[in-house]
């Protein structure tokens, strides 16, 4: 039996995330705050000085036994998404958790099957999938407008708050997320190479070069040590360019009317072909505003109580966690490109060698 | 005997780069332009308009023989490089070659050996050099004031003039000059990806990654087929940082005195480390204005008028060439690190694995 | 006898403006949202279902009524504000009222009056003085680093929300504010053309300029018809320059050493008198993040809690009343300068001559 | 009977904007360059060592008397314009002087007369309006796109070269012809507040609001005292907005579908009135690179050969010393407007009241 509107919500973790989701919570219709899960105190405390009419529970079973809660969003570190997801989907709760779905694929595949199981909504909070940005490439793809994507440039740098993850697994799930809604495809292979400074085993920078199925590529810059926020993605393709650029005023994303189209026939003396370059308009698109979380919590309410999959689906949250485990492997190495198996597993990884033709 | 103010001077080839040498040796008062060296009869017709009271010679030998000729400046297609500044330097003539200084390794070795022999300036034109903010964060860099560079982001993308010797080419050798001025070291490693899209043999966008000695990394980002020129360059150190973008009126580079540090003592219960920020000014230092090529040529007649080495000297031009032979052996893999070995030659190449293991 | 914090806050009004003081009010420990004070049902729900644990009253009296309030937050239409923080005041509470302070010099003055004779804190909600990049402004004039001041310009346009009262009385408060804020001098006079689509009694466009009592003078362009949010200022000064503009990330203030220096000595032959210029850097100032409500409304509490004047004072409140009376002279005439005295009352108005020499 | 191509061109004055002159002459197929007329020695040494084969005439009187030449170019300060001009005419040659056309209005009037007599070419150098984004947003308003142009802001500031003629001669003739060419219309009336620093004499700055017949207003800021070179102008339309900024790369114009619409009906409570907002996309049209010198020159040669007059004509330029004369009136009074009657001859100005209501 399906789940009514409103559909009672207990948020767990109120630290950097959580306030932002309760907030949005308490903001939509369809969702019912039902209390918030925390077991630190000052956190509890704060939530309570904002919201005196609501609940907090510091104990996380206790949600699962109430049967006025229709849905989990969890918004605490890592390292904690398989097991809180796992139990909360055990007392038969949706489930919105925070990416990245879990730290190991064996993980997220035992969540991605056990929701299957139990029929129902495991949803990865790949927030960026409702950015109106990110939303407004995808549809110019989809619609054939920019033509065949040729590749896509990605640099993501911040001053940032260190993580124990490292920056690739803290960073490059926004970006990869956003490649595998707008590219619809596969990852082939993926190659890291990262810098590292305070800490050998923790990288602060890392440089990502992927493959998709059926040609394109892309490059991606991620770092914890840059001079500025940036935050920009450039995808070329046959018929138009995008730039998508979040700290431009009334500019997030900018479609380049040009292109370079190569004519049939011999090379000229001087060796280059003969071609014909298009160059037209530049157009900032007019973007909704809407804050992506709440969109986000609108898909994952309408998933509940429609059955409809959501953007952010299970499946999508389990690739991006296979590709940051790929980029692992390359990183452990030399940078070397790790190719991933129609299944997603890493099948092989190539070897780098020394001068005297050892393999390192 | 040294040769004396003003230095004879001929252009060779008045195709897109040749006038503005033209223009620039006949502003220097220590050049004196004795003619221009142009086979094709349209281009020396666009020359005699502008420049009625200077000869034309369609013959490049006709300078060889030509005492009041001191010095040759290069402006032809990169495969004509070898050949034509061979000739000059057995006649004993100064040589500024247009970059790359040779297509491969082998020419410009045997180059730099005849310029040594005849104790003559060989130099390419690597014109970046000598643009002032890239002076500017030379400057910053060796005094200190950055730190310890970390690394390095070059993104140089625009709708380019496609050219049969493919965008690495073309486009790396600034990015590549640039580093190698800056960082002073020489590159361990490199691997490239690239992207193909009108003819195999001829990427127009790739993706390289340089290891430098003792440290540092790079991420260059080159393409022909981007939606605007992109001319933006990171770098990233441990007291500083440092933008550099061309197409910012009145902030081509900008110094960010911000910077994280990590604090010693054991990480906090989330796995993160205790850091400082530091969040100070954005600083975009004044620039003289200045033209690159003006500097350039400047330099080459102070070498030629007191031994001393340009800025832009045969060696660097040489270790260009060199990366550039390594990142086209990746490219023709599967992207995998090319490492070099001190001398610069390739010692090895790293390959990858077929699903079955075996070596592809 | 003096209050004592946590302060009991009434805010008056939940329409454009009341949330983010109700917020703000929460957010403060010094403060304590007794109520809220709404009549419209719509706006006292939205309230409700964010805050289910406080109290809502239709009535504005009964608040009057109530000891637990110290404080009164007004946020409804101007047209009310002089009714409401009359009877606040009388009431003993003290007041923050969103600017205008009133809609006549009148009501204003008797405003000011009331509160100095109750000993109560009066309190225009000039919120931009509470902005970090303009304090940084303020702080760089007051410290002499900018030298002297020799002009301002002003761009404040976007597509705007149409109010009865004109654009001069919606918009050029913010300018009046900051302007009598950061040169800390009275207007001596001010000229206003004003444009008009819609209604010929209500411009949507208008071009102030002001001139300060001994010396820097001000233009000021206000506009609900312009294409893109525009908030620059610019302030020129003896010494430096500084442009402030909310749109750049990262550069909200930019200060400029830049400057003309005139030599003593005769002119040359051309009629150009000698020059030095001076061109050094361009800094962004590290900008502190802070909500400027919030440190409005910890002004508020502190003026109250220890007797200090706050920086959005009602004397300067009531200059910007002042100003923008006279502003509406000369619009309503053809944009003649109306000279205001040291009283602040507009003491002259210049006539504008028909071609007949008559007086219009 | 009428010159053939190519036409027999002196360039007069090698200063700040004869050599562009020259450049230009020398590219143009229709102009030939017969000599460079320049008094100052160092400056006509200059051009022979750029320019070997071509004449410098030190006398002006020469070139009258030489028939090779069919047209001049004057690029002489100001002050001699009217003198220069006139004798060439009266010699019988085209003419084509920089802005402003001459320092009075009965000088501008007398050489338009002359030139009409003689039935030659009389083109005051207003290169902005052969400035392509100029020429693009012309377009956009005689197309109607743009619908009923409101209103116009322009800031025009630098540090600029103190001229003895002030800031408003020296730069608002740039915002003047552009203005009169996009609306088309004459100036009903003008007002000029400046400000002076180094002399009393010669404002380094002035703001300036002009009204155009039928309509539509204008606010100039004119500044050589400014942080940063500012050349933006936004243009409000009934329908569109367009803003004009060359410092913009590859978005020198931007068209805004955006606007407000008034609905007709009653105003609401809170005395708003019914707006629908328009928000559409901002487009940055393709502007075509061209130099605009080489255009006018074009426009020029052009007029000579058919007749047809250029987009820079006589009347123009007469226009623009007209309004500079009026807001000159405007600045040394208080800055009250003064109104033009249709000849253009100022018919009235207006007075400003001391306290006393005596007339100052």
């Amino acid at each position: 039996m399906r789940a009514r509107a409103p559909l009672g919500v207990v948020v767990v973790g109120y630290g950097y995330w959580g306030p932002n989701i309760v907030r949005n919570v308490i903001e939509r219709p369809e969702l019912e705050l039902i209390a918030l899960c925390e077991r630190d105190q000052t956190q509890a405390q704060r939530f309570r000085s904002r919201h005196p009419g609501i609940e907090t529970w510091p104990d996380f079973d206790e949600l699962l036994a109430d049967a006025r809660v229709d849905a989990v969003c969890i918004a605490t570190p890592p390292r904690t998404h398989y097991e809180l997801a796992r139990k909360a989907l055990e007392a038969g709760k949706h489930v919105l958790v925070e990416k990245p779905l879990a730290t190991t694929v064996a993980h997220a595949e035992a969540l991605v099957d056990l929701a299957q199981r139990k029929e129902l909504v495991l949803m990865p909070g790949h927030t960026f999938l409702y950015s109106p940005p990110v939303n407004k490439i995808h549809a110019l793809i989809e619609s054939g407008e920019l033509g065949e994507v040729y590749f896509v440039t990605s640099s993501r740098m911040n001053l940032g708050i260190y993580q124990a993850d490292g920056v690739v697994r803290d960073l490059a799930p926004h970006d990869l997320s956003i490649l595998l809604y707008w590219l619809d495809r596969r990852v082939a292979s993926v190659s890291a190479a990262g810098c590292t400074v305070f800490n050998p085993e923790v990288p602060e920078t890392a440089f990502l070069t992927l493959r998709f199925e059926d040609g394109p590529s892309a490059n991606v810059q991620v770092s914890w040590l840059a001079p500025r926020k940036v935050r920009q993605m450039i995808v070329v393709g046959s018929r138009k360019m995008v730039q998508y650029d979040d700290t431009i005023p009334d500019g997030a994303v900018r479609i380049y009317d040009r292109g370079l189209d190569l004519e049939i026939g011999a090379p000229s003396n001087y060796g280059e072909h003969r071609l014909t370059y298009r160059s037209g308009d530049i157009v900032a698109p007019r973007i909704d505003a809407a804050e992506p979380l709440s969109l986000e919590l609108g898909d994952f309410a309408n998933s509940i109580l429609t059955g409809a999959r959501p953007r952010s689906h299970a499946e999508l949250g389990l690739e991006v966690v296979r590709v940051l485990e790929a980029a692992q492997v390359s990183l452990s190495g030399a940078g070397e490109p790790v190719v991933l198996a129609r299944g997603g597993e890493i099948v092989a990884r190539s070897g780098s060698f020394a001068p005297d033709g050892g393999t390192a």
